[in-house]
């Protein structure tokens, strides 16, 4: 692992690294915030999945999440949104494929297949490799913004047991039906619909049956002024799985509130909460 | 005046204008942070100053400060710093001088002299623009960072009673006798030394002689890491020349800090309840 900046911000540290990643084969950079309470204990850690175009930065310079994840003593720990190291044919072409837009999955289709492992990189490389590193115990959460909340939402219902607890705002919640969706997965996993919804949170939640009452609960935020709302985040989609599989939700929805940081930070505090009772 | 954006966040609303202004000659671009109080009341404004190479948008986007500023009521507006709309020799070559690096004077070098009068714009133009359009008071407190903390320094002591309370994040204390305020003031002052004196905080301070005693007390965060401190900040001189003029001041080093936004986040709750308690 390489240091690439070291940042101190409300008494603990931002760090940000790269690092080898055998699971997308080639260099991947994070950033982790470790708070004060970490110069003296392990501390448990919020791994946060950026969106569309979004790099492990965005999240650390705008969410304000330094001061409540300090007095918590919660490690946040921001992977970055794709693998960046190849050229592949329309790679760099479009804000929501690509580069920058890894969608949190295993790609099957040549020739992302080589290397866009997000979520492998997600779930098992990177916490191993911070788990190692840093002064942080086995107690994960996860969150997300957009596609990361997509990410966040996949993570947690394909591991149960892995994460004490889940949240996100403003999750793509249903990629089988809406535009950013399909045309990610159609890049990533084919024109075979039926392995799609192994990425879905809508999809994984329909599929639960009598499980779907132990799993973890949702807690979503969702801002009503978002200009994605109808066509692509469709909260009322997974709302309805839930509700007719019995899983938990807590779906807020937001007035006035629209797609951007200034939303995430409105409502972050909370989040952090929400995880750091799950993680102590 | 034309809106280019709203944003709500914090229940308050972040808005983005640009209009003409009379003292810079051209079009300028400026952010309000209004809190939730103001849908029902008046409340008093911060202006904050930004730093070499900002725009309005870097405080509202990485401060953190919307929270507290909604928790206390209190106006934030960011202008840009420096005019934008012109393309003089040299203009746009470096990041410490011409666009981006207006440094709140008011020019009296050609061609800068013809536009360069951001000290006018920050003190008179813009205040009289939000007081007459937004619902705020004339209550008004300043603060900013690096060259912005300078140029909060110089209009508070340039104008005894127009500002409740001033402070300032790792200030360029003494233009006078440093590379960044030499070549600046050089370029829109001029050769002569003697006219620079009444745009540096530390010149003006042992200029007021026994006045000095019933000026605002300046608050001062410098973080002890900033990689400017030795070369370009020297809080030292301003921090001496208050002791011999009986200046009140409150200089805090705070050690492993730089000169970046997670050091001003990490304090500006601090500054915020320091101009609060002034304006009310």
């Amino acid at each position: 692992m390489e240091l690439l900046s070291s940042t101190k911000s409300f008494g603990g540290w931002l760090k940000r690294y790269c690092h080898e990643s055998l699971s997308v084969k080639g260099e991947m950079t994070f950033a982790i915030f470790l708070p004060p309470q970490a110069e003296t204990q392990s501390v448990p850690v919020l791994y946060w999945l950026s969106g569309l175009t979004c790099t492990d930065e965005n999240f650390m310079q705008k969410a304000g999440a330094f001061r409540k994840a300090a007095e918590l003593g919660l490690a946040i720990v921001c992977p970055d949104t794709s693998p960046r190291g190849t050229d592949y044919p329309n790679e760099h072409e479009s804000y929501d494929f690509g580069s920058g837009a890894g969608f949190y999955v295993n790609a099957t289709v040549a020739p992302y297949s080589n290397t866009y492992h997000m979520y492998d990189y997600v779930v098992q490389e990177l916490p191993t490799v911070v788990e190692e590193n840093f002064p942080v115990t086995d107690k994960r959460s996860i969150s997300g913004h957009s596609m990361g909340g997509h990410g966040a939402l996949i993570c947690a219902l394909k591991n149960p047991g892995v994460y004490q607890s889940v949240s996100a705002f403003a999750p793509i919640v249903n990629p089988t039906d809406c535009p950013w969706g399909e045309k990610a997965f159609t890049g990533y996993l084919g024109e075979d619909r039926a392995t799609w919804k192994a990425w879905d949170a809508t999809c994984l939640i329909e599929s639960l049956g009598e499980n779907a009452k132990e799993r973890l609960p949702l807690l979503i935020d969702q801002g009503e002024a978002d200009n994605f709302l109808v066509e692509q985040l469709k909260p009322e989609a997974l709302e309805a799985a839930c509700e007719k599989a019995g899983h938990a939700i807590t779906l807020r929805r937001q007035a006035g509130y629209d797609h951007s940081y200034f939303f995430i930070a409105s409502f972050i505090d909370e989040h952090l909460e929400h995880h750091s009772k799950a993680l102590s």
